[in-house]
This record gives structure tokens, C-alpha cells and sequence, in this order.
């Protein structure tokens, strides 16, 4: 085998001709699943796949596998992967640089000559984005049984749309209790992703090793209040969903600051109201709320602090509330000796690296449930992520590649 | 003359069909300026007028003018009216009871055999309600010309289109300039409306005159946070616009409910979040705040009071804050010779009436610059308006469209 050489001219053009796959003008870069733009980059990156020699199948909930066949083939096989959906208003790193720079690492790999005992898998995961259903992580959670596929056949858009419609009309056919994976079907899981947070970057490290994935959890709520005219109905008289809503997100925050835990993060990424115009007082509020945290007491803490505010502020005010636990997970434990072998490559490219808890979720922590599973994280441009102007170099995006394509040739040898 | 005999039945399926025009299915009205619905709303309105004998003109901001010509053509003619255009998610009847009901009151004095010496106008105001351009009163602002031309010109939409665009596809052609009234170049203008609160359908009344018209205004704030993933930033560290926004709604309702008079109003109708993605920090708001009184010190006070909050807010969330004075007006003082004639219309009709100050605005509140106003308000069902709900029966109709005939038809002769 020869010595691994990444082709960073191709990986970045690639990487540009998906983030111009978008429902908006550059430099955003937005794909809903199973919008048009989503279809289109799933459709240029089974291209890229087919020709690197990969030989790709879909699931029934759109879960794309591109697979290089290893020489023993009754091994489970190694696994890497991430998605290319993203949220609206979005940059072209999060979550791309985990699937164009596994295509990469496996084309270095094989420019190399080596040649896999164990196959090695790319995973394109559905939906890892909440957008359009307001869970995350779609994809992961069928393949992993955390879902159930009757839950997730009854998930709705905002639209009104089912995931079964959608799947349908994306072309996605099969059953969804197809989709599940078989507990250690899989040797391993490895996902290279931007870190999508601040640490490497101040700390001028090139890599971190993902030891463990912060516990990921999400609220729904619709409030309905009166309406009325904004001039007529005078303040005592008043229901006012908007403002209920304003309460909630405010306890939000102040339930995530004093939860005890430094790492609580609460965020009311959602807040729309109904009708939406200056004179007249709002009667209905849609929230969703996003509560995470490395510990799992204080994460169920600030949440039932939450819940409770939210049904003390809405019947104070005479507004009705319904409200939902969307997920609520446990963090993902990575595994040690996976952890230790990735750090391990590390050193033998004489990359800096360190170990590191991932606040950000992502498909790991449901692929952690089926398989030793762990991650590498490259910096980003101020820790910023889900912003058009989210940025990792060309350089740092290569030392990730290589230390991918190291770590999947070690497993798969 | 023969006794005055109004036509509900007609009055009544011209409601209908004209509630029919709307950009939603029923029972959901929405005509906002301009929008295919608002141009056909229009066209079905001036075909009626013209059924009705009525001359149709229509100004350069696409105000309409129905004269029945009165018999000593140099007197200043009596005009009536009010708006058909509807905001989003809103009934049938603000503004179209106005507008239908004088097109019957004349029709209603024409088959009496009743001929006017003065002529009678009927004006359809463009945009009273503000959720295209977010001032309301668009048409009335330009005739009264407390709005200049200059500034109308520079309106623009949340696409960006002008109102000078706007016009000029719809076909309203000629120059802004043009719009203005001399003063005086009516004799009097009284406005049929909905009451929009609940004190006739309280006390049992038919009727309530209008002495007063409460002092609206209404502020546009844009505000810039720092958006990014909400996993990994950190609660110290963020500058959530959404939350500041959500302080600011609070202080709103806060300020309007502390103002030291029982007649503030206060509204956050417009909270607008991006990028709106439930894994995602807000970076940026949009809001659209309502504030008024029946008396201009304390509602100036408020109005004051926001905007130092909004300040303090943002500067200790580290949000940027741009904020505006959409529009800040005085009240409209009634023509106390014209309550005086309606309640004595009401007397000699057999009809309970009171005299009302009016929380809402109205076109009546810009008409009262230019001549001698009041307004005829009937009940609404639980006083609500700008809901698919509002309601007003056909025989409270019929009464207030049998004041507004005995009212046109004394100030005519």
C-alpha cells in the first residue's frame, strides 16, 4: 500500500457543486428533505458514489449506502457516514464534509492500492435536520430501532404532509420496519463532521475524538388564546397566545441557565403566531424548543421546569396549551477502544488531536446503539455552524479526510 | 318621499358573495391591498355601484368614489364609507358593512323617490387595515394629507415592492399628489362600522355614536442577534433575538397595562423569527407593535416607555436594534352638530342608541381633518372582529344601514 494521498482540488470543487444544490441563492444553502434541491443533492452524491466504484442501494426511508466490498465477506462491515440535509438559512459544511470526505477517503484509499478484508459502508442518513418533521435525526433513529416505524409513519409536516407520502413521492418504496438494523451488523461507525463549536479552534488543534454526545431533547407546543382586535379588546380582557409564548421561551432560557449544569443549552428555535398582523391580538403561538445537555438529571430537570412553567404560564393567562415531548434521548457513549484507535491514527500522522464531548447531536448517537461508534471533529470559522458563513479550510478538511481514511483502513484491514 | 324600505335579503347575498372574494377558504376573509382577491373584491364592489346608478371614479392610490349627483351641483356633497380589504385570517363584516350597507342605504333612498340636493359620495378607502405597507388608513392618510406623497412612495412590502409598483399594476394610475381633499370639499362624512367591542351587544343597544376616535400608533423593530447551532453555544454566550423580541412583547402589554389610564392598548401583532429552525439560535426578529388610548399623554408615555425598554433590552441581550415610528397620530374629535343628528336619525327611527368613544380607528379618524365626521357603530357578536367569527345579525344591519340612509338623506337636503 502506498502512502494516502487526498486529492483536497477535487473534495473542494465537489464540495462547492453541492452547496449549489440549495432552495436559496448562494452563499445559503438550504435542503429540506425531499425538497427538490434535497433530491438533486442525493441524486449528485449517488453520482459521486457510482463513480468511485461504490456500489449503492436505498431503504425505504431514504437512506442512501454506497458500499466497497471487502475480500471476506462474511465480516461485518465498517461503517462510515453523515447527511447532506440542512436547515434553512444554512452554510455547506455540517454534515457534507462527513459524506464528500468519506467518498474521498475511500477513492485515496483505493488510489493507494489497499484493498479492504472487511466492507466499508457509507451511510447517507434521511433528515439528520429536524426541519421538516421537528425531530432530528430521521434517518438514524429508524436504522437504529430508537424509532419505531409506527411512530414514524405517523410523522406530519407543518403542510400536513406524511413522511409515508413524502418517502412515496421521493421514490422511496419498502416497508419502514425494513429499515432497522440488526445490533452489530456493523464492525464499527465513524463519522467525520465539523465540530460546531469553538474549542479546537481556540485551542489550535487540528482533530478531536468524540468520547461522548451531549443528551438531545425537543418540545412541541401550540397555545391558543383569544383573538380580537388590537385596539378593541382592552389588556384585562386579554388571551394572547404571543405573548404566553414570549413567557415560555424566556423560562426556556432562564431553566437552562440555572439547571446546575454549565453544558444546559435551551433554545426556542421556533416561535410563530397566528394571524400575524399589527392590529390585531394574537390566537394561536406554535413553539418548538430544543433542551440538550451532557447530563441527564439536569437535562430532565430544566425539561419538567420547563413543562411546568409552560402549564402555569398558559393558565394564568387563559391560554390552552398542548404541549409534546418530541425526543427525549440519552447521551451516546462512544466507544473506548474505537476512541483510542482514532487517537492512534492521530499520532502515527502526527495530526494534534484531543479528546472531546460533542454538544451538537447527530446520527453517532443512534449508530451508537447498534455498534462501537465514534466521531471526528474538525475546527469551524468561531465554533459557528448552521450559518451561511459556517467555514472549515481546505487544509483542515484534508487532515480530517486522512485521519478518516486511516482509521477506516485499519478497521477494515 | 315614500318610507325608507331597506333590502336585506340583497344586502345580505352581497355580503355573502362578497366575503366569497378572499384569498382563504371560508369562513376565512383575507384581502390584503392589492392581492388578486382585494382587486376582484373591488371590481365586484364597483359593479355594484354602478347597478346602483352610481358614477365610479377611482384616484391614483386607488380610493373609490360612487356619487349620486345631487341636485344643486356647487354645494359640497355628503360623503359615507369605508374599506373592504381584509387582514389575514379575518370575517366579514369590518369595513363591508360600510361599504354594502351605503350602497343600499342610497339604493334604499332612491326607491323611496328621495332626491338629494346635495350629491352623496361613497368612498371605498385603499388599505385601511395595515398588513401590507404596516400603516393603516393608506387611502384616508392621502386624502386628509396627513401622509405626504413622498412618503407613501417610499412604502414598501416585506418582498420589497413599492407602492408605486403596486399601484401601477393594479391600474391606478395619475400622481400620488392628486390624492389630497381641500378641506372642506365635503360637508360632513359618517362611517357605518362594526362596533369591534363588546358594550352594545353588553347593554343591548342598536346604535352608538361615535364622539371620539381613540389616538393609535405603531412601531417596527427589526432586531440582529448572533444565530448558531443550538447545541453547541453555550447559554453565556449567546445573543438570542428571539428572547430579546420576547422581552420587548412583555414590556409592551407591561407598559400598556401600567400607563395610568384603563383605555391603553398594547400589542405585539407581528413576531416574526429566523431562521426559524428548531435546532437553531434566532439571529434575527421582526416586530410589529400596536399602541394606543383615548388619551395622548399616557399613550405617548408608553409609547416612550417601549422604546427606552427596547433599548435596554437589547443592549444587555448584545443585540443590534433598529427600531421605527411607523405612525403616531392624534385622536379625531367628532362633530358634535353631527352626533347630535344621528342621535336624533336614531330618536325618530325608535332605534336605542348611546354615543361611544372608538378604541379601533378607522378611515373616520383621517376623514376628521378634512370635514365634519362621526361614525355609526351596530353590535358585534361577543365584540370581536378580525376572526372568521365576527359576526353581526341581518336585522342589526338593517338598522344601522336605516340610520346611515336617514342620516345621508338630512344631510343632503
Amino acid at each position: 500500500m502506498n502512502p494516502i494521498t487526498i486529492s483536497t482540488a477535487q473534495l473542494q470543487r465537489e464540495i462547492d457543486e453541492l452547496a449549489a444544490i440549495s432552495e436559496a441563492p448562494p452563499p445559503v444553502v438550504t435542503r429540506v428533505l425531499f425538497s427538490e434541491a434535497d433530491l438533486r443533492g442525493r441524486a449528485y452524491v449517488k453520482k459521486l458514489c457510482t463513480e468511485a466504484g461504490l456500489s449503492v442501494r436505498e431503504d425505504a426511508v431514504g437512506n442512501i449506502f454506497a458500499r466497497w466490498e471487502g475480500t471476506e465477506k462474511n465480516l461485518p462491515p465498517v461503517a462510515t457516514g453523515s447527511h447532506i440535509d440542512a436547515i434553512p438559512n444554512a452554510g455547506r459544511y455540517d454534515g457534507v464534509v462527513g459524506v464528500l470526505g468519506a467518498i474521498e477517503a475511500m477513492r485515496a484509499l483505493k488510489r493507494s492500492g489497499f484493498q479492504p478484508q472487511r466492507a466499508i459502508e457509507l451511510i447517507i442518513f434521511t433528515a439528520e435536520e429536524p426541519t421538516r418533521f421537528g425531530i432530528g435525526c430521521l434517518g438514524s433513529r429508524l436504522l437504529s430501532g430508537v424509532m419505531t416505524p409506527a411512530k414514524a409513519a405517523g410523522l406530519r409536516d407543518s403542510a400536513g404532509k406524511t413522511l409515508e407520502e413524502l418517502r412515496a413521492s421521493a421514490g422511496c418504496n419498502g416497508e419502514l420496519i425494513s429499515v432497522a438494523l440488526a445490533k452489530d451488523c456493523y464492525a464499527a461507525f465513524v463519522e467525520l463532521h465539523i465540530e460546531q463549536g469553538p474549542i479546537l479552534e481556540k485551542e489550535n488543534l487540528a482533530i478531536a475524538v468524540v468520547e461522548k454526545i451531549a443528551a438531545p431533547s425537543s418540545l412541541r407546543l401550540k397555545l391558543t388564546g383569544v383573538g380580537g382586535h388590537a385596539g378593541a379588546v382592552l389588556m384585562p380582557e386579554r388571551h394572547d397566545a404571543a405573548l404566553a409564548g414570549a413567557e415560555i421561551a424566556l423560562e426556556v432560557e432562564r431553566a437552562a441557565k440555572n439547571s446546575g449544569s454549565p453544558d444546559t443549552v435551551g433554545t426556542t428555535g421556533v416561535f410563530k403566531i397566528a394571524p400575524g398582523a399589527v392590529n390585531s391580538v394574537p390566537c394561536e403561538a406554535w413553539l418548538e424548543i430544543d433542551l440538550r445537555d451532557t447530563r441527564v438529571d439536569t437535562r430532565d430537570a430544566a425539561l419538567q421546569q420547563i413543562e411546568s412553567a409552560a402549564v402555569e404560564i398558559c393558565a394564568r393567562r387563559g391560554v390552552r396549551l398542548e404541549q409534546q415531548r418530541v425526543n427525549v434521548d440519552p447521551p451516546a457513549i462512544c466507544d473506548a477502544k474505537l476512541v483510542e484507535l482514532v487517537t492512534d491514527v492521530c499520532r502515527r500522522n502526527g495530526v494534534s488531536h484531543r479528546k472531546l464531548i460533542s454538544r451538537a447531536y447527530h446520527d453517532s448517537l443512534f449508530m451508537a446503539q447498534v455498534c462501537p461508534t465514534t466521531m471526528i471533529f474538525i475546527p469551524c470559522r468561531g465554533g459557528v455552524s448552521h450559518r451561511p458563513d459556517e467555514y472549515s479550510s481546505p487544509e483542515q478538511i484534508e487532515t480530517g479526510v486522512r485521519v478518516l481514511a486511516g482509521t477506516l483502513a485499519n478497521l477494515a484491514s
